[in-house]
């Protein structure tokens, strides 16, 4: 069994709030990030597939395979997007880097055939991330 | 003569449109970055300031006056905010890399009293910066 | 279950030695590391919670929480400081990335509350780094 | 348990061809990696060893030791070679990131005395990264 | 006077000889980078560009014009390529980092238009890069 | 001309403390870093030397003499060392990044034959660096 990491990047804008909450809570809790207008990062997204290296390629999986379902699932709906207004995940789950996680886990997975998922991992920053593991 | 370069980040969104150009002329100028909704990135900030080393401390300026001035002058205006509508330089000039490198030249060269400014270098990705020498 | 990775650097000095052994033989296990004048790293450490994303806020932990507990219990106790002389678990155990890795999670691991610690990672170098998992 | 990684670099020069597959299958499933003229990568390794750390020197496994046998067994044999040509392995399986992160653990795997090998992961690019557990 | 960088990578193999001097020399002089079966690196490639930021577009030079030169000028001819054997600068030149960043510059800078090519950056690996300044 | 650049690194301790100014003088001016235990950091060195690409070997100069200088003049002088205690220079002179770029300015420049040295770039932390141009 090979894990085969790929990594691409996206740039997107998002807004933390819960209309659940109070103003003064929402700030409480999100501070900053609370921002109505918005604010952004450059997402770096490391997605990994397990399976066994094919005896004629050498290959886990087809790359090319997978970076055209990075690029549809993706890269089309979230890169230079406002996560909130223009992904439906994020309709009713704040986007933050461990809902996001899983929302492109979520659209990924049952994409793939020749290779399963095994972790996603989500930059925000260098200095914080998320994994899942689909479970 | 020492120049000493100091590193930060901030997050923000922002938007390519100018009013004066048509909303066709826009797209096909600003792509992805024409969006409406904002997109946003990690800035990296590179600011250099040129002098020499002080004899009692070995510094070409305080490190934390320097802080304390990026601290106020960069990051309370532009971390988490949208650059078009909440820093006012953006409310005419279209936030592109170049010019927010010009803003924060604009911002920090008549605070620095011990060392001059040489140097503004902000990255919007890793992939692409801009370098203004106030000139 | 999410897994919640925050960063954070710090610079320290420290030793190898070890007084049970002869001078010689300290020499020769532990080479330039164990110079008596000491010399010295700027850590990263990385480390890994584990929860549910929270409904309310889609966060496994707040990380205002976290980055107090890292500042308190880390930050204030190793950056700046002489590991040797300065943090008490290394009065008797060598500061090595091994060890400062598991003193780390010592630290950290009864503060937690919403969340449990996954892994603490520690970067001596960009080139060598210890991972501990609390078993 | 501590896990320690070490990470070294080394430069090679490959060609993804399989004698068995036409000419227009091999230009189809590799494409440009096809070229027989061959292509290189700056190679990053992290290799993870497990094992508890020693009471007497703090050490998970001589560091020393680890570097040496990267250096015989890897950089020796790998760095600034053509692997399909002066690699053995290479000569039947297709020198793919998969195959080389394997042929990396049959090498080493053997070696380590004081400590168990848990990973060998290997970066083609920084894009682009293989982890195999031995199993 | 804005300078903006745009960076790009690619990966290729070379060899280091110069057929005016003997075998022996050519091995003390290269060394490794002397063996005849060729090696390999990813080279990532800086390019500066300098002029005004124009006030319609708020940009130096459009990136895209830029991106298609490199696509065009070095992408195409140098990712995927064995330097010696397919670029024809280097069937008479030996292609070292220097060599490169020369023949990078020449290819780039008649084909800009709006902005002037202010330094051509090579960077063969991390710990190893030239400049060139047209000059 | 070709300006070509060497990375290294070195990890070393250091104290900031200026004798001819009072103990409260010394924390109020230098902090953390006036810890007399010391701490420490990893060095990233940049050395960049300018020159001709030689015609026999497309060289501005051996790198292998570069290696071999900075071994000398640099780690063997400060790796693994308390700069205060054991390199001469800081024994009057505070052990600044400003003023330890200009000590390793001093000790390389001599030594270069072939090329001239053009600047060194000394980093304390990724965030902090000091350049010196020799004037």
């Amino acid at each position: 069994m090979i894990y085969l990491t790929r990594k691409c990047e996206f740039s997107a804008s998002h807004v933390y709030h819960n209309p659940e909450m109070s103003e003064e809570e929402n700030r409480r809790v999100f501070g900053k990030c609370n921002n109505p207008n918005g604010h952004g990062h450059n997402y770096t997204l490391e997605v990994t597939v397990k399976g066994e290296a094919d005896r004629q390629t050498g290959f886990v999986m087809d790359l090319a395979e997978l970076k055209a379902i990075l690029a549809r699932e993706v890269m089309d709906a979230m890169d230079h997007r406002h996560l909130n207004r223009e992904v439906p995940e994020f309709a009713t789950r704040i986007p933050t880097t461990e809902n996001i996680a899983v929302a492109i886990w979520e659209r990924i997975e049952p994409k793939l055939k020749h290779a399963r998922l095994h972790r996603v991992r989500l930059y925000e920053s260098e200095d914080l991330y998320a994994d899942y593991y689909g479970e």
